[in-house]
Protein backbone atom coordinates (compact mmCIF):
# COMPACT_ATOMS: atom_id res chain seq x y z
CA UNK A 1 0.00 0.00 0.00
CA UNK A 2 2.82 2.34 0.20
CA UNK A 3 3.07 2.45 -3.88
CA UNK A 4 1.18 4.19 -5.96
CA UNK A 5 -0.67 7.39 -5.65
CA UNK A 6 -1.45 8.48 -2.84
CA UNK A 7 -3.73 11.92 -2.58
CA UNK A 8 -3.25 14.59 0.22
CA UNK A 9 -6.74 16.22 0.82
CA UNK A 10 -6.73 19.47 1.98
CA UNK A 11 -8.37 20.39 5.56
CA UNK A 12 -10.26 23.57 4.83
CA UNK A 13 -11.01 26.23 6.96
CA UNK A 14 -14.25 28.33 7.87
CA UNK A 15 -14.36 31.29 10.26
CA UNK A 16 -11.24 29.35 11.77
CA UNK A 17 -12.65 26.26 12.28
CA UNK A 18 -12.30 23.00 10.62
CA UNK A 19 -14.66 22.63 7.87
CA UNK A 20 -16.18 19.16 8.46
CA UNK A 21 -18.21 19.36 5.47
CA UNK A 22 -16.41 20.20 3.11
CA UNK A 23 -13.17 18.23 4.66
CA UNK A 24 -15.90 15.15 4.10
CA UNK A 25 -16.65 16.11 0.54
CA UNK A 26 -13.21 16.16 -0.38
CA UNK A 27 -12.68 12.58 1.40
CA UNK A 28 -16.06 11.39 -0.55
CA UNK A 29 -14.27 12.39 -3.80
CA UNK A 30 -11.06 10.68 -3.08
CA UNK A 31 -13.06 7.53 -1.85
CA UNK A 32 -15.20 7.49 -5.36
CA UNK A 33 -11.74 8.30 -7.41
CA UNK A 34 -8.74 5.64 -8.64
CA UNK A 35 -6.03 6.92 -6.23
CA UNK A 36 -4.21 4.52 -4.34
CA UNK A 37 -4.40 5.96 -0.79
CA UNK A 38 -5.14 8.99 0.73
CA UNK A 39 -3.23 10.89 3.12
CA UNK A 40 -4.50 13.06 5.60
CA UNK A 41 -2.97 15.93 7.98
CA UNK A 42 0.23 15.98 5.21
CA UNK A 43 1.46 19.65 4.67
CA UNK A 44 -1.60 19.77 2.15
CA UNK A 45 -4.07 18.99 5.14
CA UNK A 46 -2.15 21.67 7.53
CA UNK A 47 -1.79 19.61 10.11
CA UNK A 48 0.93 21.97 11.94
CA UNK A 49 -1.45 24.35 12.10
CA UNK A 50 -4.24 22.59 13.84
CA UNK A 51 -4.55 21.90 17.50
CA UNK A 52 -4.93 18.04 18.99
CA UNK A 53 -8.85 17.98 19.24
CA UNK A 54 -8.89 19.24 15.61
CA UNK A 55 -6.69 17.10 14.37
CA UNK A 56 -8.25 13.87 16.32
CA UNK A 57 -11.85 15.15 14.91
CA UNK A 58 -10.25 15.00 11.19
CA UNK A 59 -8.90 11.84 11.71
CA UNK A 60 -12.57 10.37 12.56
CA UNK A 61 -14.07 11.67 9.63
CA UNK A 62 -11.23 10.38 7.16
CA UNK A 63 -11.91 7.22 8.51
CA UNK A 64 -15.58 6.98 8.72
CA UNK A 65 -15.54 8.75 5.16
CA UNK A 66 -12.25 6.72 3.34
CA UNK A 67 -14.52 3.92 1.85
CA UNK A 68 -12.06 0.94 0.35
CA UNK A 69 -9.03 3.05 0.71
CA UNK A 70 -6.15 3.14 2.65
CA UNK A 71 -5.77 5.98 5.11
CA UNK A 72 -2.16 7.46 5.71
CA UNK A 73 -2.11 10.14 8.59
CA UNK A 74 -0.07 12.94 9.34
CA UNK A 75 1.16 12.89 12.86
CA UNK A 76 3.91 15.38 12.70
CA UNK A 77 4.49 18.06 15.70
CA UNK A 78 7.69 19.80 17.35
CA UNK A 79 7.38 18.04 20.26
CA UNK A 80 8.51 14.13 20.57
CA UNK A 81 5.09 13.80 23.22
CA UNK A 82 2.69 15.65 20.99
CA UNK A 83 3.53 13.00 18.16
CA UNK A 84 3.29 10.24 20.04
CA UNK A 85 -0.50 11.12 21.09
CA UNK A 86 -1.06 11.97 17.45
CA UNK A 87 0.15 8.28 16.85
CA UNK A 88 -2.08 6.87 19.31
CA UNK A 89 -5.14 8.53 17.87
CA UNK A 90 -4.34 7.49 14.20
CA UNK A 91 -3.91 4.42 15.46
CA UNK A 92 -7.20 4.16 17.50
CA UNK A 93 -8.64 5.85 14.01
CA UNK A 94 -7.72 2.40 12.39
CA UNK A 95 -4.83 4.30 10.50
CA UNK A 96 -3.20 2.05 7.54
CA UNK A 97 0.22 4.02 8.03
CA UNK A 98 1.67 7.01 9.66
CA UNK A 99 3.43 10.09 7.89
CA UNK A 100 6.21 11.57 10.26
CA UNK A 101 7.69 14.59 8.99
CA UNK A 102 10.55 15.91 11.51
CA UNK A 103 9.21 19.46 12.34
CA UNK A 104 11.71 21.79 14.14
CA UNK A 105 11.81 25.13 15.21
CA UNK A 106 15.52 24.89 16.79
CA UNK A 107 17.50 23.06 14.23
CA UNK A 108 17.27 19.78 14.77
CA UNK A 109 20.70 17.32 14.35
CA UNK A 110 20.71 13.90 13.18
CA UNK A 111 20.32 12.10 16.33
CA UNK A 112 17.49 14.56 17.47
CA UNK A 113 15.86 13.23 14.16
CA UNK A 114 16.77 9.13 14.49
CA UNK A 115 15.76 9.22 18.02
CA UNK A 116 12.36 10.94 16.76
CA UNK A 117 11.56 7.73 14.62
CA UNK A 118 13.01 5.58 17.03
CA UNK A 119 10.75 6.64 19.57
CA UNK A 120 7.88 6.34 17.49
CA UNK A 121 8.32 2.49 15.95
CA UNK A 122 9.25 1.86 19.34
CA UNK A 123 5.71 2.73 20.19
CA UNK A 124 3.75 2.00 17.45
CA UNK A 125 3.13 -1.09 14.57
CA UNK A 126 1.72 1.28 12.40
CA UNK A 127 3.81 1.44 9.31
CA UNK A 128 5.66 4.95 9.19
CA UNK A 129 6.46 7.02 6.07
CA UNK A 130 9.71 9.15 6.50
CA UNK A 131 8.87 12.56 5.33
CA UNK A 132 11.12 14.02 4.30
CA UNK A 133 9.75 18.12 3.17
CA UNK A 134 12.60 20.69 3.87
CA UNK A 135 10.93 23.64 2.54
CA UNK A 136 8.45 23.24 5.15
CA UNK A 137 10.49 21.53 8.06
CA UNK A 138 14.24 23.15 7.59
CA UNK A 139 15.39 19.55 8.03
CA UNK A 140 17.90 18.11 5.70
CA UNK A 141 18.31 14.22 5.73
CA UNK A 142 21.22 13.18 4.40
CA UNK A 143 20.99 9.84 2.66
CA UNK A 144 22.74 8.35 4.96
CA UNK A 145 20.15 9.06 7.46
CA UNK A 146 17.74 7.47 5.65
CA UNK A 147 20.24 4.21 5.56
CA UNK A 148 20.05 4.60 9.16
CA UNK A 149 16.16 5.53 10.10
CA UNK A 150 15.11 2.56 7.16
CA UNK A 151 16.71 -0.01 9.62
CA UNK A 152 13.84 0.58 12.27
CA UNK A 153 11.35 -2.16 12.16
CA UNK A 154 8.26 -0.24 10.87
CA UNK A 155 9.56 2.24 8.47
CA UNK A 156 7.30 1.18 5.32
CA UNK A 157 8.72 3.84 2.85
CA UNK A 158 10.49 7.17 2.39
CA UNK A 159 8.61 10.81 0.82
CA UNK A 160 11.67 11.99 -1.10
CA UNK A 161 11.54 15.99 -1.87
CA UNK A 162 11.25 16.88 -5.27
CA UNK A 163 14.10 16.36 -7.85
CA UNK A 164 14.45 17.31 -11.75
CA UNK A 165 13.72 14.62 -14.30
CA UNK A 166 17.50 14.04 -15.16
CA UNK A 167 19.05 13.85 -11.65
CA UNK A 168 16.07 11.24 -10.50
CA UNK A 169 17.69 8.19 -11.58
CA UNK A 170 20.87 8.48 -10.48
CA UNK A 171 19.05 10.03 -7.11
CA UNK A 172 16.75 6.84 -6.61
CA UNK A 173 18.95 4.86 -7.13
CA UNK A 174 21.36 5.93 -4.38
CA UNK A 175 18.63 6.03 -1.64
CA UNK A 176 17.46 2.19 -2.51
CA UNK A 177 21.07 1.64 -2.02
CA UNK A 178 21.14 2.50 1.60
CA UNK A 179 17.61 1.12 2.59
CA UNK A 180 16.13 -2.51 2.94
CA UNK A 181 14.43 -3.67 -0.12
CA UNK A 182 10.75 -3.30 1.45
CA UNK A 183 11.14 0.17 2.11
CA UNK A 184 9.51 2.04 -0.59
CA UNK A 185 10.65 5.55 -2.30
CA UNK A 186 7.61 8.18 -3.04
CA UNK A 187 8.20 11.01 -5.27
CA UNK A 188 6.87 14.75 -4.13
CA UNK A 189 6.47 17.93 -5.98
CA UNK A 190 3.91 17.24 -8.13
CA UNK A 191 5.86 18.85 -10.93
CA UNK A 192 8.41 16.48 -10.52
CA UNK A 193 6.25 13.31 -10.24
CA UNK A 194 6.16 11.77 -13.63
CA UNK A 195 10.36 12.40 -13.79
CA UNK A 196 10.21 10.36 -10.23
CA UNK A 197 8.23 7.33 -11.50
CA UNK A 198 10.21 7.41 -14.99
CA UNK A 199 13.02 6.81 -12.52
CA UNK A 200 11.86 3.90 -10.37
CA UNK A 201 10.24 5.76 -7.59
CA UNK A 202 7.67 3.23 -6.18
CA UNK A 203 4.84 6.13 -5.13
CA UNK A 204 3.82 9.28 -5.81
CA UNK A 205 2.61 11.85 -2.58
CA UNK A 206 0.38 14.28 -4.19
CA UNK A 207 -0.72 17.37 -2.98
CA UNK A 208 -2.84 18.01 -6.21
CA UNK A 209 -4.35 14.50 -6.04
CA UNK A 210 -6.05 15.61 -3.30
CA UNK A 211 -8.23 18.02 -5.12
CA UNK A 212 -7.93 16.80 -8.39
CA UNK A 213 -7.71 12.92 -8.59
CA UNK A 214 -8.87 12.19 -12.01
CA UNK A 215 -5.84 14.14 -13.31
CA UNK A 216 -3.12 12.79 -11.57
CA UNK A 217 -4.09 9.04 -12.02
CA UNK A 218 -3.86 9.66 -15.61
CA UNK A 219 -0.43 10.60 -14.86
CA UNK A 220 0.40 7.43 -12.62
CA UNK A 221 -1.51 4.45 -14.59
CA UNK A 222 0.40 6.04 -17.45
CA UNK A 223 4.12 5.62 -15.66
CA UNK A 224 2.55 2.31 -13.71
CA UNK A 225 2.13 1.09 -17.53
CA UNK A 226 5.36 1.59 -18.48
CA UNK A 227 4.19 4.68 -20.71
CA UNK A 228 6.34 6.69 -19.60
CA UNK A 229 6.47 9.07 -22.38
CA UNK A 230 2.70 9.62 -21.91
CA UNK A 231 2.91 10.26 -18.38
CA UNK A 232 5.87 13.00 -19.31
CA UNK A 233 3.25 14.55 -21.63
CA UNK A 234 0.10 14.67 -19.13
CA UNK A 235 2.74 16.37 -16.73
CA UNK A 236 3.44 19.01 -19.56
CA UNK A 237 0.07 19.37 -20.03
CA UNK A 238 -0.40 20.45 -16.53
CA UNK A 239 2.58 22.56 -16.46
CA UNK A 240 0.35 26.23 -16.04
CA UNK A 241 -0.36 24.35 -12.84
CA UNK A 242 2.40 23.58 -11.96
CA UNK A 243 4.16 27.27 -12.52
CA UNK A 244 1.73 28.53 -10.13
CA UNK A 245 3.03 25.95 -8.01
CA UNK A 246 6.47 27.33 -7.95
CA UNK A 247 5.12 30.48 -7.18
CA UNK A 248 2.94 30.66 -4.43
CA UNK A 249 3.94 27.06 -2.85
CA UNK A 250 0.94 24.48 -4.14
CA UNK A 251 -0.54 24.75 -0.64
CA UNK A 252 -2.29 28.24 -1.71
CA UNK A 253 -2.58 27.43 -5.23
CA UNK A 254 -4.70 24.31 -4.84
CA UNK A 255 -6.54 25.37 -1.72
CA UNK A 256 -7.67 28.32 -4.67
CA UNK A 257 -8.64 25.63 -7.14
CA UNK A 258 -10.64 23.82 -4.49
CA UNK A 259 -12.84 27.35 -3.82
CA UNK A 260 -12.86 28.04 -7.43
CA UNK A 261 -14.18 24.62 -7.58
CA UNK A 262 -17.32 24.75 -4.99
CA UNK A 263 -14.78 22.60 -2.86
CA UNK A 264 -14.07 24.95 0.12
CA UNK A 265 -15.28 28.08 1.46
CA UNK A 266 -13.63 31.45 0.06
CA UNK A 267 -10.11 31.58 2.26
CA UNK A 268 -10.06 28.07 3.75
CA UNK A 269 -6.55 28.16 4.54
CA UNK A 270 -5.28 28.78 8.34
CA UNK A 271 -4.34 32.66 8.87
CA UNK A 272 -1.76 34.39 9.05
CA UNK A 273 -1.72 32.21 5.66
CA UNK A 274 -3.96 34.09 3.25
CA UNK A 275 -5.25 32.55 0.15
CA UNK A 276 -4.16 34.27 -3.43
CA UNK A 277 -5.02 37.70 -4.40
CA UNK A 278 -7.76 38.47 -6.88
CA UNK A 279 -5.04 38.96 -9.94
CA UNK A 280 -3.31 35.63 -8.90
CA UNK A 281 -7.28 34.12 -8.82
CA UNK A 282 -8.50 35.81 -11.83
CA UNK A 283 -5.52 33.99 -13.77
CA UNK A 284 -5.99 30.74 -11.99
CA UNK A 285 -9.41 30.99 -13.05
CA UNK A 286 -8.45 30.54 -16.70
CA UNK A 287 -5.87 27.87 -16.21
CA UNK A 288 -8.83 25.69 -14.65
CA UNK A 289 -10.63 26.78 -17.57
CA UNK A 290 -7.81 26.04 -20.21
CA UNK A 291 -7.07 22.40 -18.00
CA UNK A 292 -10.38 21.79 -17.87
CA UNK A 293 -10.07 20.82 -13.97
CA UNK A 294 -12.05 18.62 -12.33
CA UNK B 1 11.28 49.62 28.98
CA UNK B 2 12.40 48.67 25.90
CA UNK B 3 15.99 49.32 26.29
CA UNK B 4 18.44 48.12 28.49
CA UNK B 5 19.36 44.38 29.01
CA UNK B 6 16.11 41.71 28.66
CA UNK B 7 17.05 38.33 29.67
CA UNK B 8 15.36 35.21 28.22
CA UNK B 9 14.66 32.71 30.99
CA UNK B 10 14.56 29.24 29.96
CA UNK B 11 11.31 26.85 30.66
CA UNK B 12 13.10 24.39 32.31
CA UNK B 13 11.36 20.52 31.49
CA UNK B 14 11.64 17.41 33.61
CA UNK B 15 9.83 14.30 32.59
CA UNK B 16 8.10 16.04 29.33
CA UNK B 17 6.20 18.95 31.79
CA UNK B 18 7.16 22.25 33.08
CA UNK B 19 9.59 21.85 35.85
CA UNK B 20 8.00 24.89 37.57
CA UNK B 21 10.43 25.26 41.06
CA UNK B 22 13.41 25.38 38.00
CA UNK B 23 11.72 28.09 36.32
CA UNK B 24 10.44 29.86 39.68
CA UNK B 25 13.91 29.80 40.43
CA UNK B 26 15.70 31.37 37.39
CA UNK B 27 12.77 34.05 37.65
CA UNK B 28 13.79 35.05 41.34
CA UNK B 29 17.41 35.13 40.04
CA UNK B 30 16.36 37.62 37.59
CA UNK B 31 14.30 39.16 39.52
CA UNK B 32 17.31 40.31 42.42
CA UNK B 33 19.52 40.69 39.32
CA UNK B 34 20.39 44.22 37.80
CA UNK B 35 18.81 43.18 33.90
CA UNK B 36 16.22 45.65 32.77
CA UNK B 37 13.80 43.36 32.06
CA UNK B 38 12.40 39.53 31.55
CA UNK B 39 11.11 37.96 29.07
CA UNK B 40 9.30 34.97 29.37
CA UNK B 41 8.73 32.20 26.62
CA UNK B 42 11.11 33.62 23.86
CA UNK B 43 13.43 31.12 21.74
CA UNK B 44 15.22 30.46 24.95
CA UNK B 45 12.11 29.75 26.90
CA UNK B 46 11.00 27.20 24.44
CA UNK B 47 7.43 29.04 23.40
CA UNK B 48 6.60 26.80 20.02
CA UNK B 49 7.11 23.42 21.88
CA UNK B 50 4.42 24.27 24.64
CA UNK B 51 0.81 23.65 24.82
CA UNK B 52 -1.32 26.63 25.47
CA UNK B 53 -2.35 25.36 28.81
CA UNK B 54 1.83 25.32 29.58
CA UNK B 55 2.51 28.90 28.01
CA UNK B 56 -0.60 29.82 30.44
CA UNK B 57 0.93 28.57 33.61
CA UNK B 58 4.36 29.53 32.87
CA UNK B 59 3.12 33.40 32.65
CA UNK B 60 1.09 33.43 35.95
CA UNK B 61 4.55 31.90 37.32
CA UNK B 62 6.96 34.41 35.90
CA UNK B 63 3.95 37.43 36.72
CA UNK B 64 4.22 36.11 40.25
CA UNK B 65 7.79 36.03 40.56
CA UNK B 66 9.12 38.97 38.33
CA UNK B 67 9.22 41.05 41.45
CA UNK B 68 9.86 44.70 40.04
CA UNK B 69 11.02 43.67 36.76
CA UNK B 70 8.85 44.49 34.03
CA UNK B 71 7.35 41.09 32.33
CA UNK B 72 7.71 40.43 28.08
CA UNK B 73 5.85 37.68 27.44
CA UNK B 74 6.56 35.51 23.85
CA UNK B 75 3.26 35.29 22.02
CA UNK B 76 4.30 33.38 18.76
CA UNK B 77 2.26 30.57 16.94
CA UNK B 78 2.14 28.99 13.69
CA UNK B 79 -1.78 30.20 13.84
CA UNK B 80 -3.13 33.93 13.95
CA UNK B 81 -6.04 32.55 16.04
CA UNK B 82 -3.51 30.93 18.53
CA UNK B 83 -1.58 34.20 18.90
CA UNK B 84 -4.87 35.98 19.85
CA UNK B 85 -5.09 33.72 22.52
CA UNK B 86 -1.79 33.91 23.82
CA UNK B 87 -1.60 37.74 23.47
CA UNK B 88 -5.55 37.55 26.12
CA UNK B 89 -3.51 35.27 28.16
CA UNK B 90 -0.03 37.84 28.61
CA UNK B 91 -2.75 40.60 29.25
CA UNK B 92 -4.22 39.29 31.60
CA UNK B 93 -0.97 38.44 33.35
CA UNK B 94 -0.61 42.20 33.33
CA UNK B 95 2.69 41.55 30.83
CA UNK B 96 4.47 45.30 30.20
CA UNK B 97 5.14 43.89 26.30
CA UNK B 98 4.46 40.98 24.48
CA UNK B 99 6.75 39.94 21.92
CA UNK B 100 5.64 38.27 18.60
CA UNK B 101 7.83 35.87 15.77
CA UNK B 102 5.75 35.21 12.66
CA UNK B 103 6.49 31.48 13.22
CA UNK B 104 6.28 29.98 9.95
CA UNK B 105 5.36 25.47 8.49
CA UNK B 106 4.04 27.23 5.00
CA UNK B 107 6.63 29.89 3.66
CA UNK B 108 4.86 33.56 4.81
CA UNK B 109 4.45 36.62 2.67
CA UNK B 110 5.21 40.10 3.83
CA UNK B 111 1.62 40.54 3.55
CA UNK B 112 0.90 37.56 5.16
CA UNK B 113 3.21 38.77 8.14
CA UNK B 114 1.99 42.11 8.19
CA UNK B 115 -1.35 41.03 8.56
CA UNK B 116 -0.69 39.04 11.83
CA UNK B 117 0.80 42.15 13.50
CA UNK B 118 -2.05 43.97 12.18
CA UNK B 119 -4.48 41.43 13.93
CA UNK B 120 -2.58 41.55 17.13
CA UNK B 121 -2.31 45.63 17.48
CA UNK B 122 -5.89 45.78 16.41
CA UNK B 123 -6.55 43.89 19.49
CA UNK B 124 -4.56 44.63 22.39
CA UNK B 125 -2.92 47.86 23.69
CA UNK B 126 -0.31 45.62 25.02
CA UNK B 127 3.28 47.34 23.28
CA UNK B 128 4.66 44.42 20.99
CA UNK B 129 8.34 43.94 20.39
CA UNK B 130 8.76 42.88 16.75
CA UNK B 131 10.81 39.57 16.98
CA UNK B 132 13.18 38.81 13.91
CA UNK B 133 14.86 35.11 14.56
CA UNK B 134 14.90 34.12 11.02
CA UNK B 135 17.16 31.00 12.15
CA UNK B 136 14.06 29.81 13.61
CA UNK B 137 11.40 31.37 12.18
CA UNK B 138 12.66 31.21 8.41
CA UNK B 139 11.10 34.37 7.67
CA UNK B 140 12.93 36.65 6.40
CA UNK B 141 11.82 40.68 7.04
CA UNK B 142 13.26 43.35 4.65
CA UNK B 143 13.69 46.37 6.30
CA UNK B 144 10.99 48.07 4.36
CA UNK B 145 8.50 45.35 5.79
CA UNK B 146 10.15 46.82 9.49
CA UNK B 147 8.98 50.02 8.13
CA UNK B 148 5.53 49.63 7.37
CA UNK B 149 4.90 47.13 10.73
CA UNK B 150 6.27 49.89 12.85
CA UNK B 151 3.79 52.19 11.85
CA UNK B 152 1.12 50.19 13.30
CA UNK B 153 0.02 51.57 16.51
CA UNK B 154 1.47 49.53 19.86
CA UNK B 155 4.70 48.22 17.99
CA UNK B 156 7.57 49.47 20.40
CA UNK B 157 10.69 47.49 19.54
CA UNK B 158 12.16 45.73 17.00
CA UNK B 159 14.44 42.88 17.80
CA UNK B 160 17.26 42.94 15.00
CA UNK B 161 18.92 39.60 14.25
CA UNK B 162 22.98 39.08 14.92
CA UNK B 163 25.07 41.54 12.78
CA UNK B 164 28.62 42.03 12.82
CA UNK B 165 30.44 44.55 14.82
CA UNK B 166 31.52 45.73 11.32
CA UNK B 167 28.09 46.02 9.78
CA UNK B 168 26.58 46.93 12.71
CA UNK B 169 26.26 50.93 12.27
CA UNK B 170 25.66 50.69 9.06
CA UNK B 171 22.87 48.46 9.42
CA UNK B 172 21.27 50.03 12.54
CA UNK B 173 20.90 53.12 10.82
CA UNK B 174 19.08 51.78 8.17
CA UNK B 175 16.36 50.19 10.28
CA UNK B 176 16.22 53.65 12.22
CA UNK B 177 15.75 55.18 8.84
CA UNK B 178 12.40 54.10 8.14
CA UNK B 179 10.87 53.45 11.64
CA UNK B 180 9.60 56.18 13.91
CA UNK B 181 11.25 57.62 16.77
CA UNK B 182 9.80 56.05 19.68
CA UNK B 183 9.95 52.35 17.92
CA UNK B 184 13.59 51.27 19.51
CA UNK B 185 16.25 48.74 18.38
CA UNK B 186 17.78 45.58 20.02
CA UNK B 187 20.16 43.47 19.41
CA UNK B 188 20.03 39.81 19.55
CA UNK B 189 22.60 36.75 19.37
CA UNK B 190 25.04 37.23 22.47
CA UNK B 191 28.21 37.44 20.77
CA UNK B 192 26.78 40.28 18.49
CA UNK B 193 25.68 42.52 21.31
CA UNK B 194 28.33 44.49 22.42
CA UNK B 195 29.06 45.46 18.63
CA UNK B 196 25.18 46.15 18.54
CA UNK B 197 25.09 48.40 21.66
CA UNK B 198 27.99 50.36 20.20
CA UNK B 199 26.58 51.04 16.99
CA UNK B 200 23.37 52.91 19.08
CA UNK B 201 20.89 49.95 19.86
CA UNK B 202 18.75 50.57 22.31
CA UNK B 203 18.25 47.29 23.98
CA UNK B 204 19.56 43.79 24.03
CA UNK B 205 17.27 40.77 23.93
CA UNK B 206 19.90 37.92 25.53
CA UNK B 207 19.32 34.01 25.86
CA UNK B 208 22.21 34.18 28.49
CA UNK B 209 21.49 36.92 30.78
CA UNK B 210 18.52 34.65 31.32
CA UNK B 211 20.76 31.92 33.00
CA UNK B 212 24.18 34.45 33.77
CA UNK B 213 22.88 37.38 34.42
CA UNK B 214 25.48 38.87 36.21
CA UNK B 215 28.12 38.23 33.37
CA UNK B 216 25.55 40.05 30.62
CA UNK B 217 25.10 43.31 32.61
CA UNK B 218 28.19 43.78 32.81
CA UNK B 219 28.88 44.07 29.03
CA UNK B 220 25.56 45.86 28.66
CA UNK B 221 26.23 48.84 31.94
CA UNK B 222 29.77 49.47 30.11
CA UNK B 223 28.15 50.04 26.63
CA UNK B 224 25.43 52.18 28.01
CA UNK B 225 28.14 54.55 29.90
CA UNK B 226 30.12 54.92 26.71
CA UNK B 227 32.84 52.36 27.74
CA UNK B 228 32.51 50.45 24.31
CA UNK B 229 36.04 48.94 24.72
CA UNK B 230 35.51 47.34 28.14
CA UNK B 231 32.28 46.41 26.44
CA UNK B 232 34.20 44.98 24.11
CA UNK B 233 36.60 43.32 26.20
CA UNK B 234 33.66 41.62 28.55
CA UNK B 235 32.27 40.55 25.30
CA UNK B 236 35.83 39.46 24.19
CA UNK B 237 36.16 37.34 27.26
CA UNK B 238 32.72 35.22 26.78
CA UNK B 239 34.28 34.35 23.54
CA UNK B 240 34.66 30.57 24.83
CA UNK B 241 30.92 30.66 25.47
CA UNK B 242 30.08 32.33 22.47
CA UNK B 243 32.00 29.65 20.24
CA UNK B 244 29.65 27.09 21.76
CA UNK B 245 26.60 28.88 20.89
CA UNK B 246 27.70 29.06 17.12
CA UNK B 247 28.13 25.41 17.36
CA UNK B 248 25.48 23.84 19.07
CA UNK B 249 22.53 27.34 19.10
CA UNK B 250 22.38 29.25 21.93
CA UNK B 251 19.15 26.64 23.74
CA UNK B 252 21.16 23.79 23.99
CA UNK B 253 24.52 25.29 25.10
CA UNK B 254 22.77 27.88 27.57
CA UNK B 255 20.53 24.58 28.83
CA UNK B 256 23.59 22.75 29.86
CA UNK B 257 25.22 25.80 31.60
CA UNK B 258 21.88 25.67 33.80
CA UNK B 259 22.11 21.86 34.27
CA UNK B 260 25.84 22.18 35.39
CA UNK B 261 24.93 24.79 37.96
CA UNK B 262 22.14 22.99 39.59
CA UNK B 263 19.37 25.47 38.29
CA UNK B 264 17.78 22.68 35.85
CA UNK B 265 17.54 18.87 36.02
CA UNK B 266 19.29 17.45 33.46
CA UNK B 267 17.83 17.02 30.28
CA UNK B 268 15.50 19.91 30.58
CA UNK B 269 14.99 20.90 26.87
CA UNK B 270 11.75 19.56 24.86
CA UNK B 271 12.41 15.89 23.29
CA UNK B 272 13.11 15.60 20.05
CA UNK B 273 15.81 18.55 21.18
CA UNK B 274 18.68 16.44 22.74
CA UNK B 275 20.88 17.95 25.36
CA UNK B 276 24.48 18.12 24.53
CA UNK B 277 26.39 15.16 24.75
CA UNK B 278 29.15 13.88 27.16
CA UNK B 279 32.12 14.97 25.31
CA UNK B 280 30.35 18.48 24.85
CA UNK B 281 29.64 18.81 28.62
CA UNK B 282 32.66 18.26 29.48
CA UNK B 283 34.25 20.93 27.19
CA UNK B 284 31.73 22.89 28.45
CA UNK B 285 32.09 22.05 32.14
CA UNK B 286 35.75 23.52 31.34
CA UNK B 287 34.38 26.67 30.02
CA UNK B 288 32.13 27.64 33.24
CA UNK B 289 34.98 26.89 35.22
CA UNK B 290 37.30 29.16 33.19
CA UNK B 291 34.94 32.25 33.13
CA UNK B 292 34.05 31.76 36.59
CA UNK B 293 30.35 31.51 35.32
CA UNK B 294 27.80 32.01 37.90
Amino acid sequence: MFTGLSAFPLTPLHNDAVDESAFVRLMVRLAESDVDSIAVLGSTGSYPYLSAGERRRVVQLAAASAGSKPLIVGVGALRTSEVLAHVRAAEEAGAAGILLAPVSYQALTDDDVYGLFREVTDSSNVPVIVYDNPGTTHFTFSTALYGRIAELPGIASIKIPPVSAAAAPERVRAVRAVIPDHVTVGISGDAAAAGGLTAGCDAWYSAAAGTLPGEMVRIMRAAQEGRYEDAAAESARMAPLWELFAEHGSLRVIAAVAEQLGLAHRNCLPLPVHGLGVRERRHLAGVVEKLELA
